[in-house]
């Protein structure tokens, strides 16, 4: 099987080498949890291992992502010259529309030879239906258009809770091919992130929760460690 | 009383020898909790049985679940063939309903002498639903006409929470003949899996909470062993 | 005073000799809690001691009650004859409507001299109504009746949770004038089946949780047996 | 201060000697938890100090509350003949309304010298109200009705829970004079009786939660005694 | 800073020295909790200390008030002549309306120099208004007015639960300047009153739970005991 | 990168030397929580260092404000100072919109050169929106507009509980830069306050929940010390 490597250090571990080729995972979590840094990290390590990646962002615009990253990860010293040589794309769409993310990805694919992308996020998507089942058949065919083309992708989706006690599977749980779920779980005096992944469908993988960290030189995933 | 092996490691024990013959058996679990694994489990343990089965999906293609179970399962090697002689198919009917699925199964038997079939998922069904007792007397006039039919099935259902302390009974749990909880349970730092026989109609059983695994060669459920 | 026994081993000891004559009592409980086998043993063994009963089936057919119970108890071997004597009446009317059922009841009262009866579920016959009150008033006026013919019955109410700490009061707990609530407990690693008269209009009862079993030769209630 | 003895043992105890005379006191509680019978001892009591009370039922007959009483006080032997003496009347009126309660009342504190009533139970009366407000001013009014009237009475609440935990204040609590809380707690393997006054308008009052029990002869509170 | 003394033992040593002159105080309790009885005595010792006061009732008849609080606090036996000197008076305007609320506020006032005043309770008011905007905006306006006249309220606010757990904040936490919490504990096997100030605008304060008790002489704050 | 001090006591450790500039924080907490005190001093302390502020109110009064702030804080003496000299401006729109808030913003920026604002609170706004999705449009393209200005602020969010457990994600944790949490916990017997920087986009940050206190002097956060 083929995999892509994260490149984020532990989460491969993990993933018995990475995520499966093609598939499309799904990043639970909170404000804070971590989610766009992994995302942008997933990016920036492919295209040092020379895959080109897309950040689609449906919510800030590409110059805060951008910034942002730069704040949070000042040792990713390649990212401008990623950004620039266009082995790194951060695109907003004009319109909160699966369809045009389907066609933006597809075109990128086509010009850029994108095989990474992120979609932050769904949440964005969703608020904009009406019924439950409309949007998970959309994003189900989204994901069939996906299945087609040649890329593996993380989305990500808000959680409303830190707790794990808290946690109700929704519809991208049951629709996407993998799940990883991001904590800032609650330790009295302290939060401490931590990270699980809770399905990826066609591979094995680590069941464990495990501590993570965001570093400025990249997410560090303390496999072996516990939390609790 | 003549019963259908399941064929997994374990459950046909749990089940005092398979599940009664004719029964109509509700899975229940989140994501990621192994429902798609033990169908496909119990079709293909079935097609070398001899006992021709039908998986119908009514969300995923039939090329996805398949190359799911390729890939998590790479030791159940026979199931190409299995798929090519027609002992074991795969098949999304055209819409989400239950007439179409019943007559989908009526004709599979009359054509092809399926014994077993898994419908996947009752959720996607009920999703199309506006009231209750609509889809509780929907699903039960199914049930009715599937028990002229002498096949055994199990269908999925998707729960919204792994916490054994948050299950509510839905309308499957009453209209089943039985049903099978599948748990991704939390332990502090790590998820274990376990599965119970929570009712079966017709046939005594094991009331334990068992541990399992997903393995390569097939789901193995460790009775005797604790959780706890 | 008279009673009418169970003749469900330790029940009847629980209930102070039986349920009172005429009283109308409601067992409440979750999916695989016993509710059916618990009904049709009532019926079994007063139709033992030469009282005929009736079984009012309101989703399964007669034919999957009778074949469910038979496999549930293989040792209550005289059930087939006592349907066939009808001395023991399985009927599913055409209606989910309670004067049909009360109809039917005063039918066979006056023809086969029923002394008990079974109505399985009430659950059933509330999914139709649309207000509270409307249901209330029409389970109330349902139950006048029933105090016009010499008859005891249990109606079934179904749980939609199996944890003592979930269970809230609702309607049939009011107006019914007894209550037998089915537990299927949660120890960690099984399932324990426990049963309490919640309440029983007209006589003293045990206020204990007391285990029990489903057998092949019938219910065993553990009076003195603790849960916990 | 004049006082109402409810004559039930240990509860005018913990009520410093009584009701304050003309006050209306909710007697709040689940099904089977007592509110019937100490409604009822309440008048018995009262009828046999040469008060007379009245028993308005909203929902059972006056022959089922009658009987019932009979045969939970067998002891109380004087019932049937203060019925008949029109010491203790039962009336059940033709509409739920409390208007017509009202009117009823006042007829019978006129032409009978009433000093006593039961109105069983508020939550029929509600139950036919859309609005929230609409109830509680009706509600309200009634009681200002009956403040010019001679009478003390109780009115049931019917409680959807038996836990203390889940126990939320409700339109009645507010409006009421008194509060007197039944709870049948769960004592893992049994269930325990116990009372409690809430709020007494006018009076100092214990604020113990008290064990009692349901004997022949009447209600027995054991003040002093624990239940934890 | 000014501040109006409330008179009540131990209450003004938490608010180190009193309510600062012009604020406007939320009480917030369930039934039973001693909401009206620590209002009457704020007017009570405020008439003693020379400043009218104005209790403004919006359910209860100023005569249900009055005599409540006779028999609550027969050693607070100035009251009557209080009333009969209008140096407190108790007053149920003829509408749910706080304009009208506010009149009679300004007209008291300036016709009879009150000093102190009781609104009892927001609770009535807001269940007249359809959304939350519109009621915060009311009674958001309704304090801007109060704020040009030379008074200071305590407005009782109804909670639905006695547990501290289950207290979530609402439109008049947020909009009134203080905010004093009693409770009705559940202490196992009894009820234990007890009080916080929970926020004072413009003063430091205690922020200790602390036990109270209605005594014929008054409300008794414990400063300094522990409940737990 | 540049870091506005926030001056506060504390605080800024916790926060590696400030908020980040042009940041946008949400400060959220209860009544009483201390939003208002913090909004203050970080404003007060700004135009001590010579950055003019502007706090912008919508819901109490400019006065209103300073009052409870002068009172609250005795020894920041030289707030009136700074309100006359413009290095402090209270301000209250005529209208709850987000556009004339933005327009305010500018306005002084331009004119006073302001370079720190507070926003009290987004609550208000909110209550004005029908839909979810619009609030949170609005509401980031209001931050994108900030975006172009050279200010830092804080907005304030009320919650609806002050217990950790309760906290639920809302729209602003997901669109704001940052989020101070604070805490009004309930140690039993009293109240402590405490504060957690939970997200701050652009820096790291401390992780702990730490106790503080409204001094007279100012806010003290007591970095080091546990709240459990």
């Amino acid at each position: 099987m083929e995999r892509v490597k994260t490149g984020i250090s532990g989460l491969d571990e993990m993933l018995n080498g990475g995520i499966p080729c093609g598939r499309h995972v799904a990043l639970y979590g909170g404000p804070g949890s971590g989610k766009t840094s992994i995302c942008f990290e997933f990016l920036y390590q492919g295209a040092k291992m020379g895959e080109n990646g897309l950040y689609i962002t449906l919510e800030e615009t590409s110059d805060d992502i951008l910034e942002n990253m730069k704040s949070t990860f000042p040792l990713l010293s390649e990212a401008g010259q990623m950004i620039e040589d266009k082995k790194l794309e951060i695109v907003k769409p004009d319109k909160l529309d699966l369809e045009d993310v389907a066609t933006l990805l597809e075109d990128r694919i086509t010009s850029n030879g994108i095989k990474r992308a992120v979609i932050d996020s769904a949440t964005m998507i969703r608020l904009s239906f009406k019924s439950e089942i409309e949007y998970r058949q959309t994003l189900f065919e989204f994901l069939s258009l996906l299945r087609n083309l040649d890329v593996t992708t993380i989305t990500t989706v808000e959680a409303t809770s830190s707790r794990k006690e808290d946690m109700r599977y929704d519809i991208e749980h049951f629709v996407m091919d993998g799940i990883i779920n991001l904590y800032n779980l609650d330790r009295e005096d302290r939060r401490v992130r931590a990270l699980e992944i809770f399905k990826m469908r066609g591979t094995d993988h680590s069941r464990d929760l495990v501590p993570f960290k965001v570093t400025p030189s990249g997410i560090k995933v303390y496999v072996g460690e516990k939390v609790f």
